[in-house]
């Protein structure tokens, strides 16, 4: 067995990755000097582990992307075989495990999403999607919601709805935010969610009044807004929305690079709420971030605009075979061992009802959302109000309580994810009952800590 | 052996891959249903083969990234060991394999570009150079060359000189193009390189003048423009460039997504006009494309800008470890296998003076450009007016003397390059000389068709 395979402890190979790494490597989303990333020395199923000799419980799935978790033996072998045969090549040209993951992905897409083009992840499907929007409909704009991560890409970060925009912002560029519904946080004093969700479909089509419908080409929504809250959709509202892009000949795009793919319990989001979109972007758990993916799914109509008129987007590895040959094990793995009906049966069975008792016990936590293996808990200082533990987008001092409550976690073994004010339960779609309650038992402790914070 | 491994006549095998790639797979640049593209069964070295039994001598490099080949022992077996190790790792943390390729990159890039932002590949490079240039700065504009390419996305493809960038151009959007030098169509009336690269520099320096050099974040260059015809700029051009982003504190890219790792017989190119830009941006040959990577290369002075300031840019594939780990392996071979030195000589003594021999018995060949790997034969009607073979951005009919030639060099064998009037000789840079030579052969048949076309 490979001596990495399972923690032990090797500080001094540790710090020699960390010193390569401060060396040479220059970080996302990060100021250069004021980090210091953990040395990771491997990582399987639920678990990585660090050098020295800690193994952390990931209920990050990386940035959501491990569904099937670390290291599947059936994918590994998928990829060792397809790089044995044909790792890369072209786009141009049709290549087998290119049309199969292609193939796969239409058949597991809602509706009439049967063409797909490939990308390498999240934002260039994002970048694509708004391409095809706007020349299939010869209109400028796109809209999407406020509380939304739609990629690091031009058009992707200023079509985000949180503050990793602002310092790329380069003002509207064709695009305007919206309110999307969030009850709990309510931007239209709604007092239930059927409330909600009418004032947000009034909102949206007031908003496309105000822009004028003529010169809408899309609405970008996460189908379940990830990153920004895990805010479900009250139901009726997508629906209603796919009605309004109707009406106004608009394209309607459902960015499920993050909740699809099993993560919300249904291959894809959207099944949740009987909607089919004309665009679907996915990337991540469509091969478990095993080599990097990510797609468009289209719909007839606008793949017919661009039958006899050429598609004017690309990329040089668009349809990447290696790539495609890990979606194309990954999705075969997950109808094998029933990963997305076990997400559905973790989050009705233990992550639902887990989290809702913590909930029940720590003062903190002010609301539980989600569904699937896709939750967020949305940490308060003060229930009745509702004020958020941190501000929005706080750091240094200010942030001290969600630092304390990460800490706390790490302390405990699991690795959380934390934006804001909140904590998202977003581990492998694939854990198992045990490892989840582990995990559940680990987040009761660290919300101690967070109580602490609360008036 | 793997019965796939090699060429072998399944039509049925193939006619079902054709197939399936129609039915689901949307492909880049392309109307989805005028093309009929080429299956593919396998590759190996320089070659390809198709299922009709077919092989291919592939003078295209795929899209210009397989630098050493296709399926490189090596370079498979280290997939295959990270694989099994580690392949997919969230990019917060150290690893050990995105350590070693950073370092690897580093060391070999210019100057002191020793940081490294990886990305999935080139056009998001390009993004974040230009975040980088702009926030370094604080300076809205970029300025990029007419004839470019610089990927899909959007800031890419505004920055991008050739007809890809129409469809999808908003407008300046902070971009502003101008003319780099190129002698032979010299858009500044010059009779010789020093005229040239004078007036160019000129021209430049007047463009910033008349944009205000106080919003000028970033020029942004490919060093040997690639895919718009592989025009070496004169000596003196590129430091010219430096000279003048020194003076009005101006951002210089050098964008080496094509023309790096070892495509023109150095590392980089920027080595054959002893310049260092203040970012690089590279993809394709950082591993010959075997798992999709790219990234900046970032000089000392932009990193301190984010040393302490958040950079605000990132992906979740960012330093992915299996891409590395072909990055390690691709770097290590290059080494062992002197590429890069190969690649010269073979630029030297076999390339380039071949094709300036098939140049002067041809009448459609008007110029011979290149270095290394790294040729284009810019084809003409008429030697003395320099019209092109075919108008800019030709379709249809009138492109019928390339496509006619195109079709030619496919009979014979090979698999061309082919770009508006020119054809790029653009094979692994590894190719032996046996097949350099064979494929020189193969042009030299396919010209009798071009020359048909020249008056
Ligand atoms: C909903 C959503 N869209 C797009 C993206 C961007 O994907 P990538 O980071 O692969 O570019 C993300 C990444 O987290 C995401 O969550
Ligand atoms: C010089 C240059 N820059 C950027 C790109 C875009 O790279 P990618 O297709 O990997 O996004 C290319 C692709 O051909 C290129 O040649």
């Amino acid at each position: 067995m490979n001596p990495d395979a399972t923690p032990h402890a090797d500080p001094r190979a540790g710090a020699a990755v960390k010193a390569a790494d401060r060396a040479h490597v220059f970080h996302s989303w990060s100021a250069q000097e004021l980090i210091d990333p953990l040395a990771v020395a491997g990582a399987e199923g639920a678990y990585f582990w660090d050098y020295d000799g800690n193994r952390y419980l990931d209920f990050t799935s990386g940035l959501v992307f491990t569904n099937i978790g670390y290291q599947h033996p059936t994918v590994v072998a998928a990829i060792q075989e397809q790089a044995a045969k044909l790792t890369t090549f072209a786009p141009a040209f049709a290549v087998d495990v290119r049309s199969e993951a292609a193939r796969l992905i239409a058949e597991r897409t809602p509706g009439d999403l049967d063409k797909i083009f490939f990308t390498n992840g999240g934002a260039e499907a994002v970048e694509n999607a708004v391409r095809m929007a706007r020349l299939h409909t010869g209109r400028p704009k796109v809209l999407s919601a406020y509380r939304s991560y739609h990629g690091g890409t031009h058009t992707a970060i200023n079509l985000t709805g949180d503050p990793r925009r602002w310092p790329s912002d380069s003002g509207t560029a064709g695009v305007v935010h919206f309110n999307a519904p969030f009850l709990y946080r309510s931007p239209f004093y709604a007092a239930d969610e059927a409330e909600e969700c009418a004032r947000a479909l009034e909102h949206l089509e007031a908003t496309i009044g105000f822009e004028g419908p003529a010169t809408v080409a899309a609405i970008i929504l996460e189908t379940i807004p990830g990153t920004a809250g895990i805010m479900t959709p009250p139901p009726g509202y997508l629906a209603g929305v796919r009605e309004i892009c109707d009406r106004y000949g608009i394209v309607f795009v459902l960015d499920e690079v993050m909740a699809g793919f099993g993560r919300t319990g249904k291959w894809f989001a959207a099944e949740h709420f009987d909607v089919v979109p004309d665009l679907l972007t996915f990337a991540k758990g469509v091969n478990s971030g095993y080599v990097p993916l990510g797609g468009v799914a289209i719909s007839a109509a606008v793949a017919d605009t661009f039958a006899t008129r050429p598609y004017p987007g690309g990329l040089t590895y668009s349809g990447h075979p290696l790539a495609c040959a890990a979606a194309v094990a990954t999705i075969g793995v997950m109808e094998d061992e029933k990963v997305v009906e076990h997400a559905a049966h973790l989050g009705a069975t233990v992550l639902g009802p887990g989290l809702r008792e913590l909930a029940a016990r720590h003062p903190s936590v002010g609301e539980v959302r989600g569904t699937g293996a896709f939750w967020a808990l949305d940490l308060v200082r003060n229930a009745e109000t509702r004020e958020p533990l941190v501000p929005y987008n706080a750091s240094g001092q200010a942030n001290a309580p969600m630092a304390a409550f990460a800490a706390a976690c790490k302390k405990g073994g699991l690795w959380p994810f934390v934006n804001m004010n909140r904590t998202h339960v977003v581990p492998a779609c694939n854990i198992t009952e045990a490892e989840a309650k582990e995990g559940l038992a680990i987040l009761d402790a660290a919300l101690t800590v967070a109580d602490e914070h609360t008036v």
